[in-house]
């Protein structure tokens, strides 16, 4: 019943977002968001950062709740949510990137919701070059809600099914769901371990949490500098299982696998398991990162 | 000979920016651009960060660069200072801050530059609320060249004067030029001493090192969570003294002055001095913030 979602824009002109903030699309059904990318978006090898990316993808997420006019006194909670004291915790993020912006590009980001099971919620991204169309990131992502005085797992309640079931998009996950859980890592199987992360006051969002996308920093702090100059990240896997705090002290671990593995000067496809945790060993976040070479950047 | 500069705009359709590249206006010598806070720009009090504030003083003072046509293959370096290994380093900062932003707001911020004695260059900004006009934040500071390959300073050759001379505007400072230079504390003077800091991995700049914004993140690493709660930054001058690179071990000291000192629950006038030191003791910077009360932040 659901026609194939036309990407490319019909006129030009709708690539013009004058004051910035986006607008629905397709329906109703779609937000887009154009950004520039500004000096400080870039890494050391002139180009978007991950964070950088996953920075647009939950600005794109908010402000579709936002434009929607479902934005309840939260951080992208509906009014019904408010009222319960409920807010979305991410659960699982995928993200296939093909190519990497660089300062002055500017992207388009579309992103819609779905159903996810019963009790959550999928967000899908597309993040396309705005003047070529290249697609140059995918990614999928599964929410559910919390309470945020018990810090409980909640159903979705049916007033506040009836405010975002309307805006749902009936359409396949727009990156292939991995069925494959994570690995766990240990102190035995893991490469590299980076102790003594603490939150800086600056990576904590509203809530006095750590913002979910300040965890993929920390994942990268236990990778070796000689993959991450020689690699460029190209598809990524996060498990969220608990949240982290401001006076939180985490671990990072990296069990390095591939070809990369053991020669890490020359380049070849590597794959990392990740895991970042509390001292005590609470597991906070499980990732899986990939990447192949890259041009090797010129260190000045 | 000069006029007043005329800060409110003349029609409100001069607030669209369709392509969020900015623009000059002021006969070419002032750089406007508008940004919309993001969402990931803000803290845990809801209002934009002073990193992002001095993230896009960075980025319409780059895109000036850029859009008067004098961008060489650096990081805001013209052609003639490319060809001769030359960057600009800053070397004093002074930021007044008004009111922070929130997201959504939309932000005008204008930037011009002049002489600063001999050899260096003044840059200014001027932040407003681009709704309001409200003047939100000034800013002020100091450049000088550095060879890149020796990295020692330089004079200005006589080829990048003749470049960039005629985009400086003759005017008075927009912040008046604190003549005090800035206490050096030690252990001795120091209330708060934060150790081991190190530069994360997206912590680096194109140059492979650390970015002078965010040496304002670990100068606050050291102020005590209580004053940063209760206390919103009005004034910081920082004062550049050396670079700092990737594999640096970072100390963080801060001196606390003012009625807030000894009763940090209650809020009042706070001055702080800083230091960031090297382990074996070399300056990195050298700052002097202080900031009134706010509004107490509701921990949700």
């Amino acid at each position: 019943q659901w026609m194939m979602l036309d990407w490319k824009p019909k006129r030009p002109d709708m690539l013009i977002d004058p004051f910035g903030i986006g607008r629905i699309v397709q329906d109703g059904l779609v937000f887009r968001q154009n950004f520039s990318i500004r000096s400080y978006e870039i890494g050391a090898d002139r180009t978007a950062s991950i964070e950088t990316l996953m920075n647009h993808l939950q600005e794109t997420a908010l402000n579709h709740v936002k434009t929607a006019g479902l934005l309840g006194d939260g951080f992208g909670a509906t009014p019904e949510m408010s009222k319960r004291n409920l807010i979305w915790v991410v659960t699982r993020m995928q993200i296939l990137v093909d190519r990497y912006p660089t300062w002055g590009d500017v992207v388009q980001v579309d992103t819609w919701a779905g159903a996810s099971g019963k009790n959550g919620m999928r967000r899908d991204w597309l993040v396309s070059d705005a003047k070529t169309g290249e697609t140059l990131t995918r990614a999928s992502s599964v929410w559910v809600m919390m309470n945020k005085v018990t810090r409980r797992l909640s159903k979705i309640p049916e007033e506040v099914r009836g405010e975002i079931e309307p805006y749902f998009l009936p359409s396949d996950p727009v990156v292939n769901e991995d069925s494959r859980k994570l690995q766990k890592i240990d102190d035995k199987t893991a490469d590299y371990i980076r102790k003594g992360l603490t939150p800086r006051w600056n990576d904590l969002d509203v809530n006095q949490h750590v913002n979910n996308v300040k965890y993929i920093g920390w994942i990268l702090e236990s990778a070796p500098p000689p993959i991450l100059e020689s690699h460029e990240l190209s598809a990524i896997t996060l498990e969220y299982r608990r949240e982290c705090g401001r006076d939180s002290m985490l671990q990072s671990l990296t069990a390095v696998s591939g070809t990369g593995f053991g020669n890490l000067g020359t380049p070849g496809e590597v794959e990392c398991q990740h895991l970042l945790r509390l001292e005590d060993g609470a597991e906070i976040v499980r990732g899986g990162v990939s990447g192949g070479p890259k041009m090797p950047t010129i260190l000045v």
